[in-house]
């Protein structure tokens, strides 16, 4: 096989209608009011999996289906290739800071906006396009190649481990490949060498039995929110540093290489407050912006609600305080003794008048590369041969708990080549995607296969 | 005039369907979608107060309208009594916390339960029943009565303040009687010393341009849910004393009589864990109870919002966070010098990476009685023939704002005379009014109309 430089016209447009049908499904796996919608993007993916040559079926799971394609051509002998995404979206709230509607795709300045176009649905996309490139028409590859696409990924990957763990067998790989993930920079292409791992909760404080008039019990009670915001204030020391007991034991501290190679990249301080629109920014003390996103643990507070929260005053003692707690974690820190950490610690600051519990949401361990061997030289060349850069080695701040599975399960090298680029808004309002990626991704993809 | 002892029942019955009929209208001021309904609840009062035998018109304001009546049959040499109370209500959420529907008036257990039934409408009732007893029939009084009902008691009585000051001659009063407050306890009457003020306040916290994905730039980036947490930790100190600078310079030291009568009374301690389902009581230290709830000021915060808060898992840094906080107020302090102090702590206690705004919503100024004289002589006899009990002199944690300026415009002396129970859920869900003080409510108004 030899790799193109550019797409015909014709197929582009086409690609362009399918991805904006694909990402008009409101596939919000978080809300169950969506949950018929989840499913209608799975069986959508399903069907260009089919389309694209592979044999493809939706899998039952206890929750939102997994969409699994398979072809088998290269034969029992040759190695296989794993295509992990997910085709579940966050929740698009709130809503009315959009400029176009989240599941309306439309194309501004070059951006493929909607929710999902970067995370993950418009990354799935090109592999499902590249494979129907390559074994549309009855083409072959030489390594046998399985896509699965969960719907869950969002909500934690509930069900997908053990999927993984009841199909070793049929999903052993030596490598996958997985594109939910951003480049260092615009025509910056880049390959990752770690994955923060997540531990999410939601702290709950209850002070009285009901709300109370301010005026007639204000002196004499406990007021929830007022506790909440005072066991929040805990959780960092003046440092910036997560003041919870233990919290930083589990840190492995990073080699000299890469810390080195992180130094040598360009800053991302301008970038940072160009795409978050914040005065300043702010964090651990001791680290660079780029060292704190990819290679250090943080803690923030997602969300907080208690009390009235309307239009104009209503003069309440609020009786419950809810806040979401969450931890991006790097190696070697394990979600399940940071919710014990937390839990001691709450427990700890906690006034005797009230009551407070803290409920584990969704975790996920965080994760290192292996940078090396055939599948990662191969990503190297094509990124390099599609955007005409040399990669570099990257970080992530963000999490994909399941890259940690397929290692241990599977026993795959995992490889995250990403193609979304920084301020993609994934999590946020206006989230997008670059149009020119569109094509790029599927070039890299094809070349990719290509080098094999 | 001479007093009875009990009303027929066949006016006592229907007394409760009237009661109900006006509790039925969701007259909540506060949110625009109850307009309608406020009007109407107005409109009530009118067409009660000309059923009542006084001249009776609904007056426009630049809000919600006042009910006022009129009954100048006493002669213009005659004093004139003003009878103040207010037909809005709460806005009734949390809904799903409300045993029967706030609008649907029911009785159980010797209460009836509705938004409103206690604060104000419940007690505004009383005063409508007794009127129209005394004058429906052409019967006739030795002082004038004007009554006014206002609409907008629950947001600040905006527009008020202006109609009183244009209306002063015409609203010329010897005195106030107002019903909107509880009596001590339970068969113990009372006539109330003093009431707290008002301060109430958004704080608004804008950390970045958007909500953002806090693995992307979680480490980099404030939070606002962070910093407004902190924020609100530093409102109090360790002895949950207010801990902003100069608030409590306002305070007068009341004097060791007021000081002793208080203690003398029972204490509230176990009425307060039973009604507000507290496991603990907590408030300023070195002050009892009652003291912390009359004669003591107090800053809340009676509303959080930030971030995610629906179901389930979203990793968001949330861009803005808001908090409801408010302080009620002891003589002689200034609700515009506590904005001025709040304003310049949340300056000084705001990150430089931030941006925060403090909104004034709603403020109201303590009042202190003036416990002589012939109205109040009046009440004092009515409660006690009514009640068969010695009135006690209590305080009152919550604010009537309009009080101090009736005092200052109309040049009136108020009496506040309360039917309300303590523990009477007013502002929170499942609000009541004991069913059988409708009638010792009236009883007691007529004694007190027979003793002038």
């Amino acid at each position: 096989m030899s790799s193109a430089t550019q797409l015909p016209q014709s197929d582009l447009d086409r690609y362009r209608r399918e991805l904006f049908e694909f990402l008009e499904i409101p596939s919000v796996s978080a809300r169950s009011e969506f949950r018929d919608a989840t499913r209608t993007a799975g069986a959508w993916v399903v069907d260009a999996l089919a389309a694209a040559g592979l044999e493809a079926r939706l899998v039952e799971t206890a929750g939102h289906p997994i969409a699994l394609g398979e072809w088998r051509g290269a034969g029992p002998e040759a190695p296989t290739l794993l295509v992990y995404g997910h085709y579940d979206v966050q929740p698009p709230d709130p809503l009315e800071l959009w400029t176009s509607p989240p599941f309306a795709p439309t194309v501004r300045d070059g951006r493929i906006y909607a929710r999902g176009a970067a995370d993950d649905k418009g990354q799935l996309f090109l592999h499902l396009k590249a494979l129907e490139r390559l074994l549309g028409n009855g083409g072959t590859l030489p390594v046998n190649v399985v896509v699965l696409a969960e719907g869950e990924e969002e909500v934690g990957s509930t069900n997908l481990r053990p999927f993984l763990e009841s199909h070793r067998e049929q999903l052993a790989a030596e490598a996958v490949i997985i594109s939910d993930s951003v480049m260092f920079g615009a025509g910056q292409p880049s390959l990752l060498f770690s994955l923060r791992g997540l531990a999410y909760f939601e702290l709950r404080v209850r002070a009285t039995g009901t709300d109370l008039h301010s005026g007639t019990y204000g002196g004499t009670v406990p007021n929830a929110a007022v506790v909440l915001a005072r066991i929040l204030s805990t959780l960092h020391d003046s440092d910036e540093r997560v003041a919870i007991e233990g919290f930083y034991d589990g840190v492995r501290e990073w080699d000299e290489e890469t810390r080195r190679a992180i130094r040598e990249l360009p800053s991302r301080e301008e970038s940072l407050l160009r795409e978050t629109g914040a005065r300043g920014l702010t964090g651990e003390r001791g680290y660079s912006p780029l060292e704190r996103l990819w290679i250090r643990p943080t803690c923030e507070v997602n969300g907080i609600l208690s009390g009235y929260v309307k239009e104009g005053a209503k003069t309440v003692i609020p009786a419950e305080a809810m806040a979401k707690i969450s931890f991006r974690l790097v190696p070697d820190q394990d979600p399940e003794e940071v919710a014990r950490l937390l839990r001691a610690h709450v427990t700890q600051v906690t006034p005797p008048e009230v009551e407070t519990e803290v409920v584990e949401l969704h975790s996920g361990r965080p994760w290192r590369a292996r940078p090396e061997g055939p599948y990662f030289e191969a990503a190297h060349h094509a990124l390099r041969n599609a955007f005409g850069r040399e990669p570099v080695l990257a970080g992530e701040g963000g999490s994909i708990p399941i890259v940690a599975d397929f290692e241990d399960l599977l026993g795959a090298q995992v490889i995250l080549l990403g193609f979304a680029l920084p301020g993609a808004n994934v999590h946020a309002p206006d989230e997008w995607f670059p149009f020119d990626h569109l094509e790029k991704g599927i070039l890299t993809l094809l070349d990719f296969y290509s080098s094999l």
